[in-house]
């Protein structure tokens, strides 16, 4: 069983105050880079691996989506999608990401938010995931990009100038990664970015596109602070096809 | 044109003393691991992309490849690796991989070592290479890893207690990057693993490998001093299919 920070309330009320929690997919900066990855929405059948409040779930019935699964480990997350709006083609359900079961060549799209670095055992995760595609089916997500996870102490350094670098260590030592944010101790999964492309071609996926997310110009013109993201990957998202 | 540093005397007397310079693969950790990567050779025609002193080419030939075309920029590496053996089903040949044509559907394998990241224009050479390939053809390179390139001053910062950690930053930020190795200014070419990668499938290969080199625990043991390259990798390793 997965560890349940999402249903903390310390965490849950800290998460819930995000700009991409508050705003939803706009409020994600690297949403339009995720967003162009995406395949045609119409009529597609979706499941979203980590659905949490349910923002691209609606989204993508706003797009044309047939239906929509969205699962989640989080009670709390859930119910607050599930406040969000009823549409009878919008399913949530509770799973762990860790020990899901999907049907057979149902879907067209496997979308996933930020989730998969909670996920230890992710080559388990991608097989079922590619059984559950139809042949040409894509498989889209994002997850915290390696950079930014391995380090025993993952954060700025500044020197005197105030010059930002990103310290990098272990990041060839694989395996769980605790941290505090808005609660303590949160694990996460670290793995290299190549056991990432790895699993998903050992799997059977063909890679379609890699991202490491990079604020556009426009973005840093409209929010400075995101100036930083030049400095190093925050993001990791792919786009792979089964 | 680009830089050609190899052929400068105290780049090429620094470099001609590298462990891998006098004991040729075997003198390269990550060599087993590119090796790994590699297709069946019998019968197989290949080209060394940045062959130097031609170790690879020979080495490949008595594995059973039937030629191997080598192409390097520096007249003083292929004049000594000339001076290393006469076959005459091995060519060595002058070129900048900037600038490079290749026949069309000739090789069953390009393979090129620690050469990439001099080329400014990856997507060109790749694509010289694909029409080079026959279908089914592999493409197998090493190239210095991002995280190793992008820092404004790549090098260990070392605490109080000795701890290393590797600074990054400006890893979104593509472009040259100067350094001296050997020599004053050596110029490498900066590109995130993303772009790399997707340069690769926009010009039609597949992926089906990718590896950032960590050394082996028989590796470590056997010399200790590699214990650092689990901190950050300093080389990629891709193997991708026409």
């Amino acid at each position: 069983m997965a560890q349940n920070i999402y249903d903390r309330p310390d965490f849950f009320e800290g998460y819930s105050r995000l700009r991409r929690s508050v705003e939803g997919l706009d409020g994600a900066p690297e949403w339009p880079a995720l967003r162009a990855m995406l395949p045609e929405l119409d009529g597609a059948r979706i499941v979203d691996l980590g659905c949490g409040f349910g923002w691209f779930c609606r989204w993508a019935r706003a797009h044309g989506a047939s239906d929509v699964l969205g699962i989640d480990l989080s009670e709390k997350m859930l119910a607050r999608a599930r406040a969000a709006g009823s549409d009878a083609a919008v399913t949530y359900a509770r799973a762990d990401l860790g020990e899901l079961s999907l049907p057979k060549a149902r879907f067209h799209l496997a979308y996933s938010s930020l989730a998969l670095h909670y996920v230890s055992d992710v080559a388990r995760l991608f097989a079922t995931v590619r059984q559950a595609l139809v042949p040409g089916g894509y498989f889209v997500f994002s997850t915290e990009h390696p950079i930014y996870m391995a380090p025993t102490n993952p954060g700025w350094s500044i020197d005197a100038e105030g010059k930002k670098t990103w310290p990098v260590d272990r990041y060839l030592v694989e395996g769980p990664r605790m941290t505090d944010w808005f609660t303590k101790g949160v694990v996460k999964h670290h793995r290299t970015l190549a056991t990432t492309l790895n699993a998903l071609i050992e799997t059977g996926f063909t890679l379609g596109h890699v991202e490491e997310f990079r604020p556009t110009d426009a973005q840093i013109a409209a929010m400075p602070e995101l100036a930083e993201e030049l400095e190093r990957p925050m993001f990791l998202m792919v786009q792979a096809r089964r």
